[in-house]
């Protein structure tokens, strides 16, 4: 029988406002090397109705294309129903801020051009905590 | 060494047809309380082609917008090649009808303005079931 | 106290090059009855960035109709600033390739017009490996 634990990691940061991306792997790998859990999931979940998580490559032109079809799926300039940031919310919908992410041996299954981004939707800058656990072995 | 448990269940639940809104967040809250499951993970689960999970603020006016974005991504009067309900599946493959959150200290991580909401995408009223999955320690 | 384990399978597939889809339903299925996990969890996580993982029916006139919206949504013919293979990671990013299924008395929870599949967004045939983590009783 193995040796199951949770280990529950707040980690804050600040954003700098609308479509603000902040890397979060770094962050994601230690939480896991300092669990001491090899092999198991780690969980990442943003708990703001105003964020997104993505897995993607941390390129500069690629960040501005994916705040390109953010901004063309769910357009800022429109006329909603909900007052002042229903377009944040609705980019969080689409784009949700919760990811799982293995854990084998000891590593974070990161493909080799996937990274961790918070992207901050709200309309001003936010401090954000990001809720990181780690479940296994 | 803790004490690990899975406790899964079954949340029966009737909707009102095509982008009815039922808010799961009570059931949620209830499963991970009556679980006794303190720190771990609840996965929520709908096992159906034609629903969809969201976390977000349960308020009228933005639930409307919800459903205008879900419409006009994904519009119904279009022709597609399956027939009848071509539409729904594509929403509930836009928006997947599964989302994890974690569990700390005995409470599901639910920021302030996020509730989980299931939206039935079919076009009639249905009979469906949410699982529950509550594991931890 | 139950006996918790946590089993990883990693499972190679070849795709066909963009908008390729290939059926895992049999592989997660596999990795279940094999881990002898019968209360728990499967996630399933593809670590590339141009890669999605869809719950639906597997069924032919469907998937014309997924290519369709991801094309429309995510249209290739588009001038990106990342080079090349912008649009592949765009699609990746508005489907995610991280999925997780409950799996309760012994069986995955697919709903009866589920099934998980792959879809490759890249430009060309290539390998992939699917990581399927089982974890539970």
């Amino acid at each position: 029988m193995a040796d199951f634990r949770v280990v529950n990691v707040r980690h804050l940061i600040s954003t700098a406002g609308e479509i603000d991306f902040v890397d979060l792997s770094e962050a994601v790998r230690s939480a896991v090397d300092n669990s001491g859990i090899t092999n198991g999931l780690v969980h990442v979940f943003a708990p703001h109705a105003t964020g997104i998580l993505l897995l993607t490559e941390n390129d500069g032109p690629l960040l501005k294309d994916i705040e390109e079809l953010i901004t063309q799926l769910v357009p800022k300039k429109k006329t909603y129903n909900h007052p002042s940031n229903a377009h944040a919310h609705l980019r969080s919908i689409l784009f949700p801020p919760d990811k799982t992410l293995p854990i084998v041996d000891g590593s974070v299954e990161f493909g080799t051009w996937q990274s961790l981004l918070f992207v901050e939707t709200d309309v001003y800058p936010r401090k954000r905590t990001i809720l990181i656990q780690v479940v296994g072995t």
